[in-house]
């Protein structure tokens, strides 16, 4: 089958992000999908070749106009952003019959009704999980994987550049304006950073979240907005103080008076998971009266994050294009015929860390030998520590942490260690994961 | 239109949670799927009916079998659980041309293969989100949300057993067979607790995980199962010295010689958002190449919390049935025309606990005279404290946590305490939650 031809408007740093992935995982998108994703024709004003992976197959116009009117394409990627031209080109591409992904969260806040309503006329898809929380697959999570819930409320840090601020506050004790301007150094908050700061993009996503959740039409003109700017170091500090910590949330919540929607700085209790979302991270917590309260996490802006979100997007077209709706999601993932049957190492070929307890004889050279043997195994030890002397007898539990070893080749050492007359029963051990890799 | 007919078989936890969710938010989940959803027909040995909302239009039979040769019948939900007669029951519904539902973890790893093939030849969908970490949706998650990606590795705390007793094994310096008692005593254990405590549970799903991370054949055979019940108190204890905490991790990783899965007490930093996932809890942090990582958090067993997986599935299987392809999702949630226009709040409508700071001379009926401000407009304080004074002049900031009051009442209060002679400038106010309702 051909290729499905898609549109891409925007090369900056989310359309630079999504011609990347879908180039670098085109094998594995395709066994996914049900057929390939290939971007044809992309609009940009300005961009960076040397930032671009399948440029080379890109025809690239500085007239968005023309991309959203090229009767070759199926799927057109609105990632301009802002209201105008976006809005122009999204209800053209669909008057065109083009199914839309977009990343613009303003857009969606702001006009998404009259873009639904004109897609759903036309009977194209338009799909917007990249405009809340970057690559957290937040939406599909409310809409679908939450439908037998009664959402009771959602409370999420939907903005990087506010967490990083005061994430930052929090550490090191410092000013809101000091932060700030690092955040800007740093690429995460814009020059004009009134937009983050402000809430006014947390006030975008909210307002889709809202909606989402209780079946209300989008009114982002009704989300109350409160910044962060006004927090001082003080603040920060008795917050902790009571056993809180400062976040700016995104809140809305069903009362029976109505709906809730607000974002603004909020202290909750520090020992939440939520309130341990530092950085650029972002968190959203829904609370639905069955599943009751669910957490996702992950980055919520940058180029492959986002671009994530808007290529999982464009997969869920594809599947539709492309497989029976029966078929729509294959079971394991990948199409059947795409299944591979990669080999599953026993636990012996598997190479980590681990932690090591053993009891051991009191006596000046009974830690050199064990060392000695680990070295001759080429096991490299990161942190040893003899602990309190037992009471009763003259034994001390030994304790270690090794560098990344090849399960087999601990085995051998362990069994050599455990034959020692100065090495009591069994050698206890944890494998050690760090979960950063 | 007419409800779609569903057979259900099992009426013990998750199958009466299911019956319950369903009629309890039936309005709404019809408002969701397009459709109503009425389950008419169970199959249960025995059951307690006093615990089951909506059995007067179930017709009950004790012969499973009746109910997937039923020809009214388009779904079945299977929630019995185990291997036999569960696969028979489900092979015989994809042959009678019926969509399945299941939670079943052991029958999906240990027989996936068979039951997606015969599914995928008789054009019928087969579910399992609940199969999976309960409530939480992480099947859709890796499938869907993050299709963009070259998933690295999946860790996952998948048994909420083995965590709510290596929790308290960590808080309290317990043994592992006492907690385990108490597990038993509380219902979060079995008592055989056999495939809980020795990571067999864990394994089916961690197999199930593995292949749609990877596109993989099931192999639960393959997968490697070690328990926690060596793990000894002080081993919690050395761990923490190190900065470590013990979780019971189901991982799944793509090297370059192939694929791990193992399941197995794991170390890893304290710091790492999931090795604060305490009690039953599950989470399962997924590492993708565009996204990074991002982490899924919920209740992972439980009637309700694995109905909610079970119910949007169904959901899942009903859009599919009413809806065309393109509009399979509603835009926000509800279909078009069952959006409902509920009041959105004005924020001085909202009610909600408050921290307020203000500077304040350091004298005697200060605090009183703004106590009974706030006292005549009603607003309870549940904190107070006076901090050290500033340096160089005579005042000292206080600070307080309200409970909850209604904002337009705390505002009124404020103005009055701004125009006192001892306070000076604003009152700083930060609005609390405590994301536990």
């Amino acid at each position: 089958m051909n290729p499905v031809k898609v549109g891409l408007l925007g090369l900056g740093t989310v359309g630079g992000g999504t011609l990347n992935v879908l180039t670098r995982n085109a094998d594995e998108i395709a066994r996914r999908a049900g057929r390939g994703i290939q971007i044809t024709h992309a609009a940009a004003k300005q961009y960076d070749p040397s930032q671009l992976i399948g440029l080379e197959s890109v025809e690239v116009t500085d007239d968005a106009f023309s991309v959203v009117e090229n009767p070759e394409l199926e799927i057109i990627i609105e990632l301009i952003g802002g209201y105008t031209p976006a809005r122009e080109l999204v209800l053209k591409a669909i008057e065109n019959g083009k199914h839309v992904v977009t990343a613009n969260k303003a857009l969606i806040a702001m006009h998404g009704n009259e873009i639904f309503e004109a897609a759903q006329q036309k009977g194209v898809m338009v799909a917007f999980e990249a405009a809340v929380a970057g690559g957290i697959p937040i939406i599909k999570a409310v809409r679908e994987g939450l439908a037998a819930n009664h959402i009771e409320w959602i409370a999420g840090i939907i903005n990087g550049t506010g967490n990083f601020i005061l994430s930052e506050m929090r550490d090191k004790g410092r000013e809101f304006a000091d932060v700030l301007k690092e955040a800007q150094a740093l690429g995460y908050a814009e020059a004009d950073p009134t937009f983050d700061v402000e809430g006014i993009d947390a006030a975008h996503k909210l307002t889709i979240l809202g909606s989402i959740a209780f079946g209300i039409p989008l009114q982002f003109e009704k989300t109350y907005t409160e910044g962060i700017t006004k927090i001082e170091p003080q603040d920060v500090e008795y917050a902790d103080q009571f056993g809180y910590r400062i976040k700016h949330l995104g809140i809305t919540r069903k009362t029976e008076t109505g709906i809730e929607m607000r974002v603004h700085p909020t202290m909750i209790p520090r020992r939440r998971l939520i309130a341990n979302v530092d950085g650029v991270m972002n968190a959203v917590l829904v609370k639905g009266d069955a599943v009751g309260p669910t957490l996702y996490y992950g980055a919520g802006a940058g180029s492959k994050p986002t671009a994530s979100a808007v290529v999982a997007d464009v997969v869920d077209v594809v599947r539709m294009l492309t497989t029976d709706p029966e078929n729509r999601v294959p079971h394991l993932a990948f199409q059947p015929g795409k299944l591979v049957d990669l080999a599953i190492l026993p636990i012996e070929e598997v190479e980590t860390t681990f932690y090591l307890r053993m009891q051991v004889i009191d006596r000046p050279g009974v830690v050199a030998k064990i060392a000695s043997i680990l070295a001759e195994s080429h096991i490299s030890i990161e942190a040893i520590q003899q602990k309190e002397p037992n009471e009763g007898d003259n034994t001390v539990p030994l304790v270690m942490l090794t560098q990344k070893v090849i399960e087999k080749q601990l085995n051998k050492a362990i069994a050599e260690i455990e034959q020692l007359e100065t090495v009591f029963g069994q050698v206890m051990r944890i494998r050690v994961e760090r979960l950063d890799g």
